[in-house]
């Protein structure tokens, strides 16, 4: 009898917030590997907003999964079944395996997985995709320097903490924004912040920024965007002259649908932050960190030992079976989880 | 008896596009020249669209001129009398000499002028601030790859023609946009546009799309930014991936007041126009050339000898008389000129 596999496809694509309805928990068999190929049976998986997008029939970095497909996703996982020379069964590896139990995958698309590096879930946090998306936009287009401002939303996940910790170590007063008053704790005692805002304690941009104010006497210097929407809209208008503005999501945003047509907030329109780009110097850079894996080996080099030694810190929210995987998605882009959401397979 | 010069004052500010009442003619002597001072009568003043931005008492790049002061801008004369070593009568300088016949100014913030550099008036358009912009805007943050496509508008005044003929001796291919069937011909006859699309010709910015496209098959690598509202709403979805746009104006916008709270486009949104910015990796950088005058001598060095050859080509618009000015200005702010607009003081 073959072995069955699990998987979550998209049954169909959401308008607004997804609902359990968009998604299928399926079985099938767990299929061969062909030519160059491996079967990587998942031990973790990781949720992250940009799969939001991907549930979209919309141009966008990367082509939307298509209906009936399964989730897309970065996993890391053992070798089970190998046929390339390049892994053999017991080999731990990370890659693009999806939210199922088992993925057929070309070997040449994996990452093998050096067990000194930490728990196998860093790969997928702090020193995965996340971490390297948080210190690849501070250091290539937030070009920090000590005595400066920087804001991050989302502070406590794995990308706002990477960020303002890395600020922290080179000398900036770093505020963050969070959802909640614990979040808010865990910014400045976990991980060291100056400061922290519940953006959830305001009901509009303007008494945020009301309060960001004075927490950044200086004004900013550098915004690093994963949020947009409320938070951005309080931000703009404290920009110090020659800000800078990576820009790696928009989460609050992601849910207005393919375009955001129509999600423009209150207060904030085009004409307004284009002016703000122009009468600041502002320099805006929108990344998606797939294409700058080439500095991935220097972000272990540099973060790797710091992460070893404590001098980085993380947090991880780790729901249980991918049955579980939707309902965890789903909460986290209301900002449900606090650390760096991964889902337990095995 | 005192000798009289004539200047510009700011009557009033304006709402939305300048009126004549907001500009007053006024008589008044010539004032003395201080310790380190010079008097220069101006022969030729630039007017350009920045100036818009002056007459609106709103945080801007600089500070706002007070009702009742000068209208500032940059002009080219004599120094008749100076109580400066720097310079002597009969030298001739570029100053921020206002709107008006004479200035006092401190000699160290005027730049002696080459009297082999061309005709008086190339100091204040094709190699003055609008070239300079123009090369460093292109050359900074546009970083023009022969092959790619470059957009720019206002194509055959004195910012867009410098853009585009850079642009063309890079091997780009160049479409400018113009306002008029003329100014058109002029950006592919005079200039050596590939394309130039009229946009008094199309009611939207979905139309006008659909013809840019057509003129940009490979879609748009670089957009110079100079004009904003419809132009910029019909390039966003043309972007290219890594595309970059420079920013130095938005005369479309200036009209709308201080923030152009007012003022959004049909269609583009501020979380549409940001979640561009994101999906398509750009690189916006908002500037105004009077920070980067480091770089004056690198753009006189490699354009002066290009504009003396004639491989780099400028139209002035003449408009004489000081008394002449605030109609000049407000008719360049509506598209009526055609080059590098200028006043003609004696």
């Amino acid at each position: 009898m073959t072995e069955q596999m699990s998987r979550i496809a998209l049954a169909s694509r959401p308008t607004g917030a997804p609902e359990a309805e968009n998604f299928r928990l399926e079985t099938q068999p767990i299929p061969t590997a062909g030519e160059g190929e491996v079967i990587v049976k998942t031990h973790y998986m990781s949720l992250d907003p940009y799969m939001r997008g991907r549930m979209d029939d919309a141009k966008s970095y990367a082509a939307p999964v298509p209906v009936g497909g399964t989730m897309e996703g970065g996993g890391v996982g053992e070798v089970i079944a190998s046929n390339s020379p390049l892994f053999k069964p017991g080999d731990y590896a990370f890659g693009m395996l999806g939210w199922a139990t088992h993925a057929c995958v070309p070997a040449k698309e994996l990452r093998k997985l050096d067990p000194n590096m930490g728990p196998l879930t860093a790969a997928l946090g702090v020193l995965g995709m996340p971490g390297f998306t948080g210190w690849h936009g501070l250091t290539a287009y937030g070009q920090p320097k000590a005595g400066e401002t920087l804001v991050v939303a989302a502070a406590t996940g794995p990308v706002g903490s990477m960020v303002g910790q890395l600020a922290k170590l080179a000398g900036l007063r770093v505020v963050g924004i969070a959802g909640g008053a614990e979040k808010c704790a865990i910014a400045t005692d976990t991980f060291g912040f100056d400061a922290c805002l519940d953006h959830r304690a305001y009901e509009t941009a303007t008494e945020l920024r009301a309060d960001l104010k004075d927490a950044c006497p200086d004004g900013i210097d550098i915004y690093f965007e994963n949020v947009g929407g409320k938070v951005l809209e309080a931000v703009m208008p404290l920009m110090n002259n020659f800000g800078r503005i990576p820009v790696c999501g928009m989460i609050s945003w992601y849910n207005a649908g393919g375009l955001g047509a129509g999600a423009s907030e209150a207060g904030l329109t085009a004409p307004g932050l284009w002016r703000s780009v122009l009468v600041k110097f502002l320099s805006v850079n929108g990344f998606i960190i797939s294409n700058h894996f080439d500095r991935y080996p220097d972000f272990l080099k540099e973060v790797g030992p710091k992460v070893a030694s404590g001098e980085i810190r993380f947090l991880e929210d780790i729901a249980e079976g991918l049955e579980n995987a939707p309902a965890a998605f789903m909460s986290m882009l209301k900002g449900g989880n606090t650390g760096k959401q991964i889902v337990k397979l095995i």
